[in-house]
């Protein structure tokens, strides 16, 4: 194991993350809020320390780099990253319990959104700031930001090849372009560009520039926090719409807007998984809305809500703008099997991805198909290529992985002595960065009341599914550590 | 497609289903119970005719016979043979509307135990037997039954083992001696001994030899129609044991019986499954005593409930000593999982069986090595052997359409409009052929008040959980139909 070339990546990434910790501060200052300040000043500096003494440690580094080092280098750096972010939250007291503060930090880069907060609105604005801006850092990944801005790896392709794959969500990451680097900094374009855009649309509908600039970040990262305590639900109809378009365009896989940079309308058009995105989504606000005829007072306000519910939830996002746990069994079934699907691949959405979603139907059906026909040897394609048995492969150790772990965390989650319900939907509300689930955990509550033992389970659930499982798994593997 | 040897396949069972009728018949004419005997009699009748016009319109079949259509005609045997079984209930008007009686007897082949029945003290006794036989004859399979008692196939040993691998439970159907009807028969006596030995063990506990003989059928299933509102909770402690040994040795896979009348201890002390199928017993039972602690009186009688309990769950029996649907969350989270885990391959038991978990925490562990070791070339192993890709991408085909069925049969469902947990519950009850669920459909209610939609989708699921999904999904598939 490369440790010095992994603690060098990680003193980085704290220094980029002290790095962003400024813009709080200053909000703090502007806002005369000096307690918090000096919050933030501890943590700034705090963090700059660790990452001193790792840079110290780490200093002449080899240079062989391999595909488990990436996975547990990117593992590390979420643990390290997320136990110096959450510090704002703590040092200011305003989220009292260490253990809780960290829940919530995880929840910000995971982008999931949930919240063990009662009421967000006794929170500073400064410590807004910071929640919501995590999501924005951790949609993307910190890593691939470093890579994008840090020639760190000099001629070494393979090395940002690792990170980025191990950080990346999708069964197959592909380059853009030739160079690793220069994927990583499209990307980045790519994703400030769309949120100058959210933000813009969003001023456009006269809400305040620092709600404005908070909720984009939400919607960028797909996270969910937001700065009321009704989350959405007070803005204008117009705004909300704006939200919800924008959560489905963050949902979708970020290779789609390269295409459609480079004019390859046709290739996009004909992307078989931002087809299923799209299908799921009008398919499902169709359903709901037929199923909660009645339940508001017109057709456009119905329809508005749920297609604001499914964009949140199949994006994991997890914004709201009604209590739809008052919602019928059937919607919320809906929602339930959507937090399982997720958005694409490549997006900064989590859950399953729909992409995977669209393989395990084509692996059934090849599997009744070579029953019917034994001797026809089967590939399976998707956009016209043929995929490789080991994607094949790593798709269903992914879907066996996912219900391992979503049943033993269910089972823990369990003791605490909440409904099936609440512990289900906190289970893969938090697995699939969502943010809220039903019952206990619905849009109108929050995780406070769950035991310390739930919450680091929950918090090991945000960073297995913001990770997509396998860099969490092999930090737990023995054979990692076994042999050097 | 061979038609007509699925029609002459079919019609033997369909008289083997009448001659099994007769029983009933003689119960209800003992007891002068004059109605229910008519309709039995004209049940007979009525199958009997059917099995006529069958036998008439496939004289002199082809001989070729291939896996499909082994499939295809276990799918079609199981529907025809629930459409007639259940004209006893409805002719007798006992269950007065025929979609719930069609539920009541799948539910009763398919070894489930879900009723619609709210109170089964006031149906007669002939309708009780055949209601308990249903159990028995599904358990180890009809089509199984009627391959040991008649020589179908002449010398054609395939033709046997495309229709025994269809209809028996588990992903790697083995043969127990070299020609694959001796196994059938081998099958057939140890499950005709074991049953006896439960109906003594019973009678020794001072139960009326009625009760005895359906708790047998139950129990020897693993189906969990009762004859007591109460199920057995109002029979004796040694009673309930009893049916807690024997439940679990009926959820053993049957060649480790072969095995011990070989006298090769050895082997079936080192089964894999076996050794997974007892841990998941002892340590769910002393999970949920730790749970229940303060629950019930006395330490020995937490000890019975939760041992009946885990037996009959996961061996997905459904008989109940309790109203388990009051315990506390974590044990019937614990429960919950036991319903999706299930008995060991080869066994009368239901559920994803413990030989498909065991596989699939092997793959799960493969994919981290392959990450860690990419050179290596890994296999999995189960008992020393190695497994072949072919049943690994099996397996895996089955967990992926075991997630598709549950989904949106659950979504379906849904529409009726009851609870998430009364929803879910209810598929899993159904698809892992245990039979009570939670809240609505715990032990303490029933199936009654599902739509007819809903019903048709449960009965669908319990035949798919049966019949190990691909039978059905065979005959759902268009390309079965279009190729001749």
């Amino acid at each position: 194991m490369n440790y010095k070339m992994i603690g060098r990546v990680n003193a980085l990434i704290l220094a980029v993350e002290a790095a962003f910790m400024f813009p709080a501060l200053l909000i703090c200052l502007w806002d005369r809020d000096f307690p918090t300040a000096l919050a933030f000043w501890h943590s700034i500096l705090l963090t700059l320390a660790a990452s001193g003494i790792l840079a110290l440690f780490s200093r002449k580094a080899r240079r062989g780099f391999y595909a488990r080092e990436g996975l547990v280098c990117v593992g590390i750096s979420w643990i390290i990253m997320s136990l110096l972010g959450c510090l704002p939250f703590y040092l200011s007291g305003q989220i009292p319990h260490y253990i809780d503060a960290l829940f919530e930090i995880v929840s910000g880069f995971t982008t999931t959104g949930a919240s063990v907060v009662a009421d967000v609105e006794v929170l500073t604005r400064g410590v807004l700031y910071w929640r919501s801006f995590s999501h924005w850092l951790g949609g993307m990944g910190v890593l691939v930001f470093l890579l994008a801005i840090i020639p760190l790896s000099g001629r070494n392709d393979g090395f940002t090849m690792h990170l980025l794959r191990a950080e990346s969500p999708g069964p197959n990451v592909g380059k853009l372009v030739p160079r690793m680097r220069q994927t990583a900094m499209i990307l980045y374009l790519i994703y400030i560009l769309l949120t100058i855009l959210t933000v813009l649309f969003l001023l456009a509908g006269k809400m305040p520039l620092f709600d404005a600039v908070c909720t984009a970040f939400g919607t960028a990262g797909t996270g969910g926090f937001g700065i009321k305590s009704d989350s959405m639900a007070g803005y204008s109809p117009y705004l909300q719409n704006v939200c919800t378009v924008f959560m489905l365009l963050f949902g979708v896989n970020f290779s789609c807007y390269f295409l459609l940079l480079l004019r390859r309308f046709r290739s996009v058009w004909q992307d078989e998984e931002l087809r299923i995105y799209l299908a799921f989504f009008v398919g499902s606000t169709a359903l709901i809305t037929w199923n909660l005829r009645g339940f508001y007072e017109t057709i456009g306000e119905t329809v508005r809500h749920a297609a604001f519910q499914v964009s949140s939830i199949m994006t994991t996002t997890g914004f709201a703008t009604v209590d739809f746990d008052a919602w019928p069994s059937f919607s919320k079934a809906i929602l339930l099997c959507l937090m399982i699907v997720g958005a694409c691949a490549g997006s900064t959405g989590g859950g399953m991805k729909c992409i995977r979603v669209l393989l395990l139907l084509k692996i059934m059906r090849r599997n009744i198909q070579q029953v019917l026909h034994p001797q026809k040897i089967q590939v399976i394609r998707v956009n016209g290529q043929v995929m490789s048995e080991k994607i094949l492969g790593n798709t269903n150790a992914y879907l066996a992985a996912y219900v391992v772990i979503v049943i033993s965390s269910f089972l823990i989650v369990s003791l605490d002595g909440f409904s099936i319900t609440t512990n289900l939907s906190a289970v893969l509300a938090c697995f699939n960065n969502i943010g809220p689930g039903l019952e206990l955990v619905g849009p109108a509550g929050n995780f406070g009341s769950f035991s310390i033992l739930s919450k680091l389970v929950l918090i090991l659930n945000m960073l297995a599914g913001r990770l997509e499982i396998f860099p969490m798994l092999v930090l737990l593997s023995r054979s990692t550590w076994k042999h050097q």
